[in-house]
Order: C-alpha cells, then sequence, then structure tokens
C-alpha cells in the first residue's frame, strides 16, 4: 500500500492530466464553492478604489495585489518597473448650454475625456455643430472654425455584441478632438458610448496630434447628449460653455505586477493570463478591469488549492496604464523579448467580470485548432462561443513572439452600462458571473498547461 | 411596375417566408432598435406592481394588459374566467430568535412562504431542530414533536444551472411544512432557496396535507440562516418566535387574458406564446413572471409593427396563479381542449428577463428534431442550447393535446438572487437582456408560423 501511494506521489502531473473532464469539474467545484475572486474585488473596489495610471490608488494597487499573491505562496512574485503617462482630472468638469431660447441655461452631466487639456477655471464659450462622424466632421471642413464639434454618433443596438458597436462609434471619442482641432475647431463634446439613454456620461482615452491645439473633449451623457441634438434642431446659434481641469504631468514610475507558478516540466514556457490593474478615476473599476486582474490571481490560487503543480509555468499579470497609454503592456512584451522567454500563450480578461461564454483568439491556424479542439470539455461550462478573432489590448505586443493570444469572452450586453463610469462599481458584480469567468480561464489555462498549444 | 407591385401583394407570406434569416434579423432589428418590451415592463412594474392571484394588483394588471393588447389592433383580445385561490400575508412576518445566550433577542429577516395559515398576533414559540432536508427530518420522527424545524439545505453552488439546484432544494419549502406536521412540528422555517448570502427572504408556495394541521412555515434570509445553525450548534435549547398572519380566503374569480393574430394559411393551427401574470405580493414581479408577459405580447406586437401576417394563428397568453395554483394553466387546457383547439406549439418565458441563451423543450422527437434544424438561424443570435428538456409551468397541462412545450432559456446565473423577493424590481432587469429574450421569442415563433412544427 505504501509502495502504491509512493508511485502516485511520482507521478502527480499524470494523475491529474490523465482526465481532463475531472480535472475542469474540479475547477468548477473549487471557484463556486470556495472561490475568493469575489472577495477580493470587494477589496480591490472597496479599499483601494479607482486607479488610474500614476495615481497613489494606481500605488496601492499595485502594492496590494503583491501582497495577495505573496500571501498565497505562488513560486515568484516581483513588479516590473514601467514609466507611465500621469494625467489627473483636476477638478469638476462641466458643459453648460447658456442660451436656450427655451430652457436659459441647462446643466450638461459631462466628464472630460483622459488625457484632456484642461480649459482651466475661465472655461470657453462657443457655438456648438453636431455631426455623427468624423467623415462628416471633414465634410465640413473649415465651418467649424472657432465652434465646439458635438459629436453624436449613437452606438448601433442593432448590434449583438456591443462590442461591435463601440468598435463601430469609439473613434468620435479617441480622435474626435484631435480631427476637430485639425479644422479649428475650439473644444469637442461627444456622446457617451453605451447603449443605454440615461444620466450617466462615460469618460475614456482620447489623442491628440502633436502638430495641432490640444482642444478641450468632454463626454456628455446620452440623454443630454439627445437634449442638446433636439435643442440645436430649433436653435442653431445654441451655444454651450465647456469648463475642464485635465492636466497631463510628468511621467511616474509605476509597474506590472506579476505571479508564477513554475512549470514542472516545460518551466520555460510561459502562459500569461491577466488583466489590467489600471482604471480610469471614477468609479471603482470593477467590470473595467479590476474583475479580470482579479480573475488572472484566482486562476494561480485554485492550482494552490487543489495541490496541483503545473506542467509548463503559468503566469498571473496585472498590466499598468491600459486605459490612457498601455505602457505596461508594450514593457512586459519589450522585456519578454529582451530575456529570451517563450510565451505559447496569453490570456487576458478586460471585457467585464459578466457571464462567460467563450475565448476570442488570434493565432495560427494550428494553434486555434487547438483551442476550438477542446470545445467539448468547455461546452457543459456554457463556454460555447470559440471560433471568434481577439485577445486583448495589453497582450496585443506579444503577438510578434508567438504566443496564441486570447481573450475571455463575457457576454457583453450589460458592458457599455458601466464602462468607464461612476456606477462601475464592486456592486454591478454578480458573485457567480465573476466566478465563472475565473473558473473559465483555470479551466482553459489547465489545458494549454497539460498539452500545450 | 404597378402590375409587378400588386403581384406582390398577392403573396406576402411566401414574400417573406423565402428568407428566413433576413426575417430574424428583421425581428432583432425591430426589437433592439424601438421595442416596446421594457417600456411595457416598466409601466407594469411601477404603475401596477405586484400582483397575486386575487389581489388588487392582479385585477389592474388583467385589465392593463388587455388595453395594451388592444391598443396594438390585435385581431381578437379576450378575458378566459377562471376561478382562483386568493391568500393574503395580512401583516408583517417576524422571526426572533428569544434566548440566545450570546446574543439574547435577535430578529431575522423572515417571509411567510405562500398559501401559509398565519399565527395571528400571539405568536407562537418553540425550540428549534435544525434538518438539512426532509429524509433528515423524516429520519428524526417524533423527536421533532412541539418543535419548529428549521430547513437549512443550501442550493449548491456547484451545479452550472441555478434551477437544477433551486430543483434540488426546493422541497423543504414546498413540503416541508407538511412532512414536519406529520410528524408533529408546530411550525417551519426554511432558508430562502438563494445562491447569495444576504438578508433578503425569499417566499414562495408551499402545499399542506389537508389531514395534518396546517402549521406557520417561513422563509429566513440566507444569512440569518446561516447565524441560525451556528448558534444552534453552540445551544441546543435556542428558541425562536414565529409570529406571521397568512391567511387563505374564499376564491375569487380572475382571468387568462389573450391576444391573437389570426394565421392567414392554418388559422386553426395555434402557437401560445406566454408568461404568467401572477407575481408574488412582494416587490414588483419583474423577472417573475412581468418580463415573459411583456415579451410574449411583444411578439404580436413585433408582426403588428413588421407588417407581417402569420400564415398560422399566433396567441399571446398570460396566465393568471402560477405561483399559488396553477390554474390558469390548468383552465386554459381545459377550455382549448373542450373547444376541440389544436396547439401545435406552447412557448413560455418564465426564468426571468436576462440574458437568453436558447429554448428548452418537451415533444415528440420529430418536433424536437425541427427545433435544433434551426440552430443555425438562432446561432448569430446567441441562441447555443436547443437540446434541454424543458417547457413551462403553465402550458404543461396542454401536453396530452400535443404540442412541442417549449420554454425560452435565459442564463440562470443571477436569477435566484431576485426570484421572489423584494427585490424583483424592474431595476433588476436590463433592457437589452429582455429585449433579445422578445426578440428569440418571436424569431422562434415565426419559424414555427412559417414551416409547423
Amino acid at each position: 500500500m505504501k509502495k502504491f501511494l509512493l508511485a502516485l506521489a511520482f507521478v502527480p502531473s499524470l494523475a491529474f492530466g490523465q482526465n481532463h473532464e475531472s480535472n475542469l469539474r474540479k475547477i468548477y467545484d473549487a471557484e463556486l464553492s470556495s472561490g475568493h475572486t469575489y472577495e477580493n474585488l470587494r477589496y480591490l473596489c472597496k479599499v483601494v478604489g479607482n486607479r488610474l495610471a500614476g495615481s497613489p490608488g494606481a500605488a496601492a494597487a499595485v502594492e496590494w495585489t503583491k501582497q495577495l499573491m505573496e500571501s498565497y505562496d505562488f513560486d515568484t512574485v516581483y513588479l516590473q518597473p514601467v514609466m507611465v503617462p500621469h494625467w489627473e482630472r483636476g477638478g469638476k468638469d462641466m458643459v453648460k448650454i447658456v442660451n436656450s431660447e427655451k430652457h436659459g441655461t441647462v446643466e450638461l452631466n459631462a466628464l472630460a475625456l483622459g488625457n484632456t487639456q484642461g480649459t482651466g477655471a475661465k472655461g470657453l464659450v462657443g457655438e456648438v455643430v453636431e455631426v455623427k462622424s468624423i467623415p462628416e466632421l471633414q465634410s465640413l471642413g473649415e465651418k467649424v472654425k472657432g465652434k465646439i464639434v458635438f459629436f453624436n454618433g449613437p452606438m448601433d443596438p442593432k448590434l449583438i455584441d456591443t462590442f461591435q458597436a463601440y468598435g463601430g462609434a469609439n473613434a468620435q471619442r479617441s480622435s474626435g478632438a484631435a480631427e476637430a482641432s485639425k479644422l479649428g475647431a475650439i473644444g469637442t463634446l461627444v456622446r457617451s458610448l453605451s447603449n443605454t439613454i440615461n444620466d450617466i456620461p462615460h469618460t475614456g482615452n482620447q489623442r491628440y496630434n502633436p502638430d495641432f491645439p490640444k482642444i478641450p473633449a468632454l463626454a456628455i451623457s446620452t440623454a443630454d447628449a439627445e437634449l442638446l441634438s433636439q435643442l440645436l434642431a430649433d436653435q442653431k446659434d445654441l451655444k454651450v460653455y465647456l469648463e475642464s481641469h485635465g492636466e497631463m504631468k510628468t511621467e511616474k514610475l509605476s509597474y506590472n505586477v506579476i505571479g508564477e507558478i513554475r512549470g514542472t516540466e516545460k518551466p520555460e514556457e510561459i502562459i500569461a493570463v491577466g488583466g489590467h490593474l489600471d482604471s480610469w478615476d471614477v468609479g471603482e473599476g470593477a467590470h473595467d478591469d479590476g474583475a479580470g486582474c482579479m480573475q488572472a490571481i484566482e486562476v494561480l490560487r485554485l492550482y494552490k488549492q487543489l495541490g496541483w503543480k503545473p506542467k509548463r509555468t503559468i503566469r498571473a499579470v496585472m498590466w499598468m496604464n491600459e486605459e490612457n497609454g498601455l505602457r505596461g503592456g508594450q514593457e512586459y512584451a519589450r522585456v519578454a523579448k529582451e530575456k529570451g522567454e517563450k510565451h505559447i500563450a496569453a490570456l487576458e480578461s478586460d471585457s467585464g467580470g459578466f457571464l462567460p461564454i467563450g475565448f476570442s483568439s488570434s493565432g495560427t491556424e494550428a494553434q486555434r485548432g487547438k483551442l476550438t479542439s477542446w470545445a467539448d470539455l468547455l461546452r457543459p461550462y456554457q463556454l460555447w462561443s470559440l471560433d471568434r478573432p481577439g485577445g486583448g489590448a495589453d497582450i496585443g505586443p506579444l503577438r510578434d513572439q508567438g504566443p496564441i493570444l486570447i481573450g475571455l469572452k463575457p457576454d457583453s450586453q450589460r458592458y457599455f452600462y458601466y464602462h468607464h463610469t461612476e456606477a462601475d462599481v464592486f456592486e454591478a458584480v454578480d458573485q457567480r458571473e465573476l466566478e465563472l469567468g475565473a473558473a473559465a480561464m483555470a479551466a482553459l489555462v489547465h489545458l494549454i498547461e497539460q498539452e500545450g498549444i
């Protein structure tokens, strides 16, 4: 009997590798009955709070996630330095219609876009020109000179995957100010990128063109965008006052936070699993992307709880500065190449802590074929969507090093209600949906570390 | 040209029947960009409110849904009389631990189960015996005599489909009091049927055994069930005070509310689509089952909006009294048989207004094969689960008349947070998820009315 047990002890990876189906069940059972993901997310949201790159919140998040992974006794936990942009909102953003014939002065729900240069306390006033898109702006040419351009392109509600609708509408947010400035506009307003008509403004990244003035760029809520559009239809000389206080400060030193469990058979083959640790400076960054970070740590923690040792190295990575720079993802890839590391797969969760429906991926036909070959193992967990292209912003820079890039794919219906807003708080996350995401990631990582890809 | 248009006008059903794929897209486009489901649900929840069978709220719901369907100009709208039980809660339910050595008196969050005979203002006090299930109760036999039985069987968090976990735990709620009374218990407490540990008590139906005393049966919140269990572990003589005021009154006349659009080619073949109009007397019955009712009406409204006439008759049915009697479903089936109606399919939505992932069904192999043959048409709308058995409580009585019985299958992760509680309100429903459910039902009804099943 003793001999038999010893024999088993010598082949632990075989013992649990022989039955993927049963191991996936163990992962789900452990996560759904004793997972840490939800309580860890509560701490990140409620104690650390929001954490834009360069902010004290981001520093606290770095320190806390490092300590958390150390407390789980992963093989290695370390910080990877990275210089990040440091933008501060600087004060309350304000947008007011000042001369409505119907309503007089009307204050709109507004939030400056990230990286925006503020107007300062003096603000600015201008007439408003409404467009639905950047091409429409460009067709107006000189007519927007001296005006405030109001981008009012809605997300297309007819698209089932709301990320496609987001993709179709976000150029006006990310490049609207740059394009309007080229034509001499003095400021921009942008309809919040949301499927819902309500009063919550959504911030997000925008990039100036360095050859043109940095004009203020503010989001207004969808309800206020509808109102402004209606008032403009009746009154062409409508004027709006903008005030914002954003400032890009000098770069700061920050960190990617990394924890790993070394592989027993092929430790040089690395599977990165992660999310981005930074968030916008409103709300708590619960869905975007506290959820992904806590899920990634949970993948490794489940290995510890189950007493498993992976064949290949599993590495949890909290990337810094996805929201307004992507410096963390870029630095991680640069260092990996410099060190000659071999990533075979990188899995990012950055689409919210909602019900997982599968994985999207980018890679070779062989890599993607391997992923879809696991369909029957994943389907009992409602992971049915395995063939869509995708990946993740932070893992994108790894592409030329050859790993398959994979994105956890949650259902997208509710994401753009919360995205980049004060509403993206812990309470907006459902425990079971979050846990199913963590278990889905652990299940896929398990298959990859066992079989390679 | 005129001739050509006339020719088209004579074959409208062919014109839109030739391309299911394009018609399904039209249904989804219409619903997601100009659906009425969400605003109708808002009215039902916020103006009508909750609506237990026999209550004024139920009468208001009957009248309002009838008027709503008339306003949409369906071919026929009528009420089908049905006698329903009329239970009233009668006052505030109360559960208190009265002699905790640790905490003295502790009030627990409680809600009497439906159909429960109250204690009246005098209440009752007794020692508590904890069990996890009815078999465990039965193994105790006479030991529960004169005691309050506390059923503390949790829903199994490891099951992915939470309805399975509900099914595994609900006997203690539905039959616990009847079984405990047989053994001489004086009252029962039951752990709320929820996946979440919190302070919200969940009511629900329970049935007495007419040969034994009708002892009070109250649910307590999951957090309080955990607390009570912990205290009992340390103090065996713990006593609890119960007070409730429920009373079963004389039966009332109520109605199923029915609206239909007659088929152009086979009007005698009926496709029923519906939900149950009654709800529990707490919250607003938003997910259970205002959502299903508003989705069913929307199926017919979409036909009007799109200018379509179905080949077979489509009938929206709001069944009355699913929660504590099922009289509406039984009467509907009885009348259908009496009239010699021919139902080819019945589709119920009664699993919440959450993200639809497919349909469950019961029927012949041929019927179910026809349903799954549409998989490629439904998959673009994320309707991937078509092979699970199922149906719906209200359509069950139609079974022996031969239709395929179909249940809309939304994802189940969040349902038991809200189910039968004060938290089941309009705000708990996501607009897009609700609309996707309505569109899914319209899509399936369209395929059935075109092709038969």
